[in-house]
């Protein structure tokens, strides 16, 4: 049998196969791995874990088991909507929907408001899995600059003057790849930018409790209100084994389609993991948990930011991110990030190439380094072998 | 803020409408409800798997909170691949994915075939978050009638002569929401009209191995092969809280298309849940979990019928399963379902009325009748007021 398959996916799909490749590679013992996005599992609360299941299984067993409601387990929306309360965010428990990972809350948004050629703004570069996502859906997209401060206005002011798009997506803490974090003078005035237009800010926000250095700025979420989603997870400040995020939005009409799109596809997130969560959260000191993985992550950057110092090449810059787990990288013109990972994989070490985080960029001279799930010895001896092929494909 | 949604998410949507009313009526305890479709969560394994979390915690705990790949879980479709051998079916591990319950196949089986303006069969009546899932993607449904013995083949083989639809979607075991159960003879039949045809059979089974009397047919899938994309889940013999379901699928194309879509849209499933359910299946007995459950649906079903026979008024007809967990009603001429339904909701009882598993009739007398999770006082006072209701509607 030949199945007609859909044109939705017969497109050329560059990010998967990007993700492919890194998913492989992070799954190889062998290599020393900086191309993935893994949360180190040092951190994982697993005793505390297995405390929380006891109670809820005992206490509670068959509602854990059973079909549950679409929005997700109400008192893990309380928590999240309290932990929103004391970073000044309001969102009440009902504007809050439980997702599958915040991978799934990305495909409900694009699924709620993209028609085929409709526009959307993503940051240049941005998380690929989200442009994969997104491409589903057969928009037209942007992109706007980052620079060191955040998303470039003058530039984001003139696209939105000249364009009518359905939303924006942007990370502006630690973003995925680049690490870089929105100034609180950037996030003024793109909200006012946002303000003017009509679009949907997206904002997804899995890195913001992971800033081990300097001070945050305010969240989108904040400061315009309904005209926001706000995206959460727990992947990487408790566990993401279990796929469990969420999406806040406090608007009415997209929150009601937010939530009849998710029923649609699953029914509802696992409300075993929910339950266990729960648990895990009102028993345990989140805060201290977050600081243990904070701590670790921090030494971790300063290590990989002292071994680039040390073994990179003159001419190869990087973000000194304040938080988050990824560094990004810029080599000199001339070098192609893909090269460069081909031949460092060959040495047994894999970075990810900058490519499949732009729309249409391909050859290009930056790459997202990873530090959280690496060893120490491993950052060093990975960082000179990196340097080292940086080096002779210059010298070439 | 007015967010433009997508035209996906503003078409009249039928059946979500009638999907949540089902599940707030499903929820309150007020209510004696043969709505819903919840199994009896007095089956469910809970001292189990609260053993199966302690060995997997204490033994692979960070392998169950980390990241983990889309396929799922290695030993759980090695589960699944032993339990189809045994029944005589031949797909290996790497031809499953495991998905977030099988709500989230249907919809991986519609985006990586379906666009817009594409023909799909269903079956007349077909199970109501199906039809909702398909409609995602803008199809032209077309449907074939059910008799007592399964498909109607006479039509079946006419609408295939005259269309050529990407997929058929069939429930051949006490099907949702008939409780139909496909003969031998017309799966012989219908087998042989599909293998002349270029289409996909997606085969759902939720109920299958629920068979309290008589005997089975073959499945689909081991009389055509790769032409068949086999859906299962965990939820009706197990548990549905952890959402885990599968697709298996033998036609390497279609696979990669699946796996790289599901990637796309959450990563993977809860790995916690996953291994947990792996740990609970490979360390207790599923088959004496399953004869508890067809022991109790079956004295709940004949139960049902007993009161049925007793109440119904004359000129109301009824589906008598064989297993699975519903009966479907058919009222004489003139009667609504939803008139019924309404009447009976006001003195304490809900039924499903058969409107939203059709396509397009509407105004229908037929409607889904529950009985795995009510009590036999519940099905006792419960059809006794419906069939009052029906007597009272019918005299007017």
């Amino acid at each position: 049998m030949n199945p007609r398959i859909s044109k939705r996916m017969t497109k050329p799909d560059f990010q998967g196969e990007f993700t492919s490749r890194i998913l492989k590679a992070a799954g190889d013992p062998s290599l020393i791995s900086f191309a993935g996005g893994l949360p180190n599992p040092e951190s994982f609360p697993v005793k505390e874990m297995e405390a929380a299941v006891s109670r809820v299984l005992e206490r509670d067993g068959v509602r854990a088991l059973q079909y549950s409601n679409t929005e997700g387990y109400a008192p893990l929306r309380k928590f999240i909507s309290d932990r929103y309360a004391t970073q000044g965010l309001e969102f009440s428990p009902d504007e809050i929907i439980i997702t599958n990972g915040s991978q799934q809350a990305l495909d409900m948004v694009a699924a709620c408001l993209v028609d085929p050629g409709d526009e959307i703004v993503i940051e240049k570069p941005s998380y690929l899995a989200a442009l994969q996502t997104f491409h589903l859906y057969d928009p037209r997209v942007l992109s706007v600059g980052l620079n060191e401060d955040g998303i470039d206005c003058d530039e984001l002011e003139k696209l939105l003057a000249e364009h009518d798009p359905k939303f924006i997506y942007i990370i502006p803490n630690f973003q995925n790849p680049t690490g870089l974090t929105y100034t609180q003078a950037v996030r003024d005035r793109a909200a006012e930018i946002f303000r003017k237009s009509g679009l949907v800010v997206v904002e997804d926000n899995p890195y913001g409790e992971l800033r081990f250095r300097g001070e945050g700025g305010k969240t989108f979420s904040e400061m315009l209100g309904e005209q926001v989603c706000e995206l959460g997870t727990f992947s990487k400040i408790v566990a993401p084994g279990m796929r469990i995020g969420w999406i806040a939005c406090k608007n009415k009409a997209l929150y009601e389609k937010l939530l009849a799109y998710k029923s649609t596809m699953d029914l509802h997130t696992n409300i075993f993991g929910q339950m266990v969560l729960a648990e895990y959260l009102l028993d345990n000191d989140l805060d201290a948990q977050i600081e243990k993985i904070k701590v670790m992550y921090g030494e971790k950057a300063d290590k990989m930011m002292d071994c680039m110092a040390r073994y990179f090449p003159q001419g190869v810059s990087y973000t000194k991110p304040e938080g988050g787990m990824f560094i990004w990288a810029t080599m000199p013109e001339g070098l192609a990030a893909v090269d460069v990972m081909e031949a460092a994989a060959a040495r047994g070490v894999v970075v990810c190439p900058g490519d499949p985080f732009y729309e249409e960029e391909r050859n290009v001279r930056t790459m997202r380094i990873n530090y959280s799930n690496s060893s120490d010895e491993a950052i060093e001896k990975g960082i000179k072998i990196l340097g080292d092929t940086m080096k002779e494909l210059m010298a070439k």
